[in-house]
């Protein structure tokens, strides 16, 4: 039985970990294998193929690591830079915060970004310091796709456009944690040397898998980098990948027929279909934000993500009691404010294998429990809004027309 | 994988089959067992003494027979009737009108109350009839509780105060598919003999389970009673009964444990608030229809159903485009509207398994329907009638206070 | 939780219910549907074709009912005969008592031809009663092909072979609820007109689906069959196969998609395969009994079975003692000896999706408890003889070659 | 679909990951959660207090990482050591030497006491080691309770004896991936310093969480311990049970809520029992090896493991071709030799969820096997022996007496 049940579904509205998809659920209801068979090794094969889709890179090497986004990062960080490297890295929310920790922990040199949280990694920032390092002595740009805490999506592009102009050498290391398989992101197209997502994030696996794509210029910096690592260290994936039988360590079964299975419903609904979903999904929560007249803790358009969105609630109204009133008198478990923006911010999640009427009950909830804290919202605002933009923009579901 | 995949969850609201919760699904995931070991007779002894409480009995004998409604059905009326019987039977809706079919297939002389569809059963004829019927030719009262194809829920004590009125013997047989577990149901107070469900109703299990309960009056009824019947000759279940195997064929393994975890569930919800929430989900819906500016197909609202809800719509359109568009766009699945009310109305199931925010999700896609077929509702207005009521009637979830 | 639980898995070793595999226990982990969307119809389409092929008939019509093998058993009687008619069935054991009794229950005159527990039927006889038959009044020769109770499999060729020899008209009605899927059958080839399995035995599913076929003549007598029958009426199929809608009322979903996956794996076995492996598992299990000096109920070697093996043990043992104790020792389920052989047999269902090593663990587990209970069996003899056999005969798995 | 299918059951005899109990896969199916309800924290607050149990510690503190045993090991030296610390480890078979590759790796000064493979540690080198070592420059003991490759158990209470004797403060830090739960292990009584197992191994589920144990001395160590560790880190659990919240980044939910069920069925069986069930199947394995005049790769008998049995195979005979064959014609997975006993034995693992009669089928299939690649063995030896004595041995299950 569920730990603390309540009837009906579980709205699931943090911004990770997501909903599962039934027939995810069902790859994944099996018994153990023994992984040095040979079924365990052709799966894996085609797994490593057709992940790194969901880079969008054909060169790039993936690692399924038995490990969550924070050894994920440490994975990329760990294989491709030595002790006192320095690092460009961005301060704008929480998960960039904790990379930077991270970084800082791993004795590199970090040269800290900052931003007010709510606004984009300061990309002018970065040109002046990549156009004042003529010596090179940055090693690695790291920078989050999208800032889960605060629902920002930097311009990686642009990131690359810079690099480009300097004609600089670093690496570019790219948390793509909740921005993966939902968000516009091009590894070969952008440059990028390091992506990573978690299985638990737009994927809608369970937690378990670090999923971590290398150019290869990356893997030639592991030749060089001198960190410290085994667990993590993709030179003992590389070995098993030239034997054939793919595992350094005895891998998840059940996450790998797992993959197997979101991986096909990706590709079935289309990955730029999936992309265009989580842009109508983030559109409608923004618009119902503003009908409900309250800001998103984002500050700009050019921000704005279609993954997660913060929402900025009056001073008089403390954002986890939201929170609390959501799971106790709704079944719906909305993202907490963290750190910096405690209190003041509560998230909405849209991000996996969602749908446009998920969404719709959990606005309708939202507007609930914004007027049980004392909010004055005209109930229906934000559903009004949301529908009005969706129903003129949702498609016909492809394999039902 | 499903047969036609669509992003997100399937939001089904079909008068039943309905969700199943993860606590039951987990319970039935599960291989097969000797039925015939001491375990499943124990299992069986506990779901026999529990579901008894579900039809508000404690003298009467529940059968688990593996069949569906329409099965149960059968088992009611040969078990008590003999051919050639005459019954009292209410024509309110497709599923009243099935039944009398049956009735009159299995050859009883079924005297045929017909009402308009969207009225409940004319109760007032019941008393003539029973007033005329001073030589007892009237040897059961059938009536279905709550008619599924109009959202029509019938007076049961009424039912019974007019049999005692008149002091008549019949039996009195009650379809209660779309009504236990879900709408108050008192077999023991209203004198019901033969009550009866399917599992993928309210009680929120797979289709498979037709679900019995006979009073002493009854079972005292099989003795005379001559219809033809084996499989659902219930003295084959007492036999086995009485030896303490239970079962005299194979049961569904698989079943038992999912009733008995969707009886747990019930329990600790507590069957009153579960029928309190249903009256909050049905009160919910009326509200949304009404501001919407359609009619519900009940025409009084002592009839209104808290388990269905049956929405006529203006003749310029048909209401299975309506249906299909659901499905086809939003993932929603509506009820269609059967036989005489084909086209007219569309229905929304809102029963079992189900929360408010589950069904402001689904009332917002309708709201996106109505406009994509062309009728002027302004949208948000269901979901904000909904809410206002909603929002000062919904409980914490007890366990998580 | 299981409802009395053992550490390992349940050795299931009765012949029915039978291990569910896997593939199949994943098909059947979702969510309720609805049946009247389009996506139900096309599957159900899919398995209304393949499930011919189990029945190797091309001119046969299958109906996949909710109810369980004497459901479907009262499916073939009362869709093709009426009260009064005159039936030649043959009492072999158990179950074929059980469908004489209700043939019985259901106002047919049953001509039984008897035969001592252990044999098969005895045609001889029935070519009797064929011969003297120039009337046609046997409507129908009602036979179970393979006899659960003694592990005895009847000559079917040879059943159609006589009612050729005598141009008899009579309907050839087949009870292969432990034959099909795992037995050679052949219903166009043999004449066979109604066959039936439940989806519990071979095909290796819960239970819940009674499988049923009917030949166009069998499809013809419903026209003038007058049974009484609703819930089983083969015309209501009928009616919704016409409208492509399938079914007359609610099937379950789940095991819809568990048949589609139970198929699709007969299917990649190969259905030539799945019998010869029946065969090697039946040839395994009796050199098992013979080495433990014990007798097989099944008199004769023309009538051996492959799907069970009922084994007599010496009168100064009980068999309930054997199946009780293999239960609370050792984990596995065998079949008890019923009615007449109570107490003198036990029985060892070998049929569904297993595999040798398996049979091994329980014929090893079988001489165990022969010991426990004072028999003097030879440790390891019944398994040495089963290996001697295997060894030479089990192919590679195709799959994996 | 399984990657590659075959009928029945497959026989998991690898040495971890190994079966899961049913009721631990039902309760790992379900959707994600957010981990940062209260429903989360209850349930995990139960869990860090009943894993204490598995590894008989009140006073230890548990982590539950998200990895492997690889990860568990790493957390466990970089925990409590600095680089440059010397360890004395012992290199007796494939995995100690792995922890030795990773203990060297991380930049140890690893004193390595190296045996014969399919001996155990020599612990009177231990011993001179720590006499000699007055300085108390050996900061750790690592040692493999039970080696995987060889089926080695080392005698852990004469570790820590010798540690007493020469009063040395060294840790005592312990792999036991195949032994907790399946093997007696005294985490307190010995003074064990840090003890591991991961999930896929005795716990019975799948691969992904690495359980890690610290004494307060442990603990104490993490103060002063210089290596670099950010994933691995225990204050940042540390820093999170303090909070409440328990979680420094997202856990798999579906393990969380599986580990709970897999603790109360080892709680149900008993954990004396469970640790009985493995010496049975050892015992029972290493009776039929020698039944097939095979020689145990373990040298003596207080070495011998109930959890994994390596069996030496003449030289005329390649051990991977019987693995090999194994998998393709008996659906039955054994353990390879790994290095220095590639091609030389093979393993069958006999720990974890597992029954009698499930290691007999093994049995006889290795048996088949055996002859299959050309070893004159008698076929049903092995399983004779077996059986002799677990007839003796085997209780009643408890709950079914």
């Amino acid at each position: 039985m569920d730990y603390v049940y309540g009837p009906g579904r579980n709205h699931l509205f943090v911004p990770g970990p997501v909903n599962i998809p039934e027939p995810v659920l069902r790859a994944m209801n099996r018994n153990n294998e023994d992984y040095r068979s040979p079924a365990v090794p052709a799966l894996t094969k085609t797994l490593l193929e057709d992940v790194k889709k969901i880079f969008k890179t054909t060169t790039g090497t993936p690692f399924l690591i038995p490990t969550t986004g924070t050894g994920a990062w440490e994975s990329a960080l760990t294989n491709t830079l030595s002790p006192g490297d320095r690092t460009v890295s961005f301060l704008i929310g929480q998960f960039s915060l904790l990379w930077i920790d991270q970084q800082q922990r791993l004795n590199f040199n970090v040269d800290v970004v900052e931003s007010e949280w709510g606004q984009g990694a300061n990309l002018d920032i970065l040109a002046e310091k990549l156009a004042a390092d003529n010596a090179h002595t940055i090693k690695a740009v790291c920078i989050v796709h999208n800032e889960t805490a605060t629902g920002v999506t930097n311009n990686l592009a642009k990131v690359r456009k810079i690099l480009d102009d300097y004609n600089h050498p670093a690496l570019f290391l790219v948390d793509g944690v909740s921005s993966i398989c939902a968000l516009d992101f091009r590894m070969d197209e952008w440059g990028v040397d390091v992506a990573l997502t978690g299985s638990q994030k737009a994927l809608s696996l369970p937690t378990g898998l670090g999923i971590v794509c290398a150019s290869p210029k990356a893997l030639e910096a592991t030749k060089t980098a001198k960190s410290v690592r085994v667990f993590f260290d993709w030179n003992d994936y590389l070995k098993f990948y030239k034997l054939g039988t793919f595992w350094p360590y005895t891998p998840s079964i059940q996450l790998l027929y797992g993959l197997r299975a979101a991986l096909d419903l990706l590709f079935e609904e289309g990955l730029d279909n999936v992309i265009a979903r989580h842009s109508r999904l983030g559109k409608a929560t923004r618009l119902a934000v503003e009908a409900w007249g309250l800001k998103n803790c984002t500050e700009k358009e050019e921000w704005y993500s279609n993954t997660v969105t913060a929402v900025v609630i009056p001073p008089y109204i403390d954002s986890s009691e939201i929170v609390r009133r959501a799971w106790k008198r709704y079944n719906l478990s909305l993202g907490l404010g963290l750190n910096k923006v405690a209190g003041k911010v509560f998230r909405i999640g849209h991000l996996g294998n969602l749908n446009e009427l998920q969404l719709l009950g959990c606005l309708a909830g939202v507007e609930m429990i914004l007027k049980d804290v004392g909010y004055p919202v005209k109930l229906g605002s934000g559903v009004a809004a949301a529908c009005a933009y969706l129903q003129n923009n949702i498609p016909l579901i492809p394999s039902r027309i």
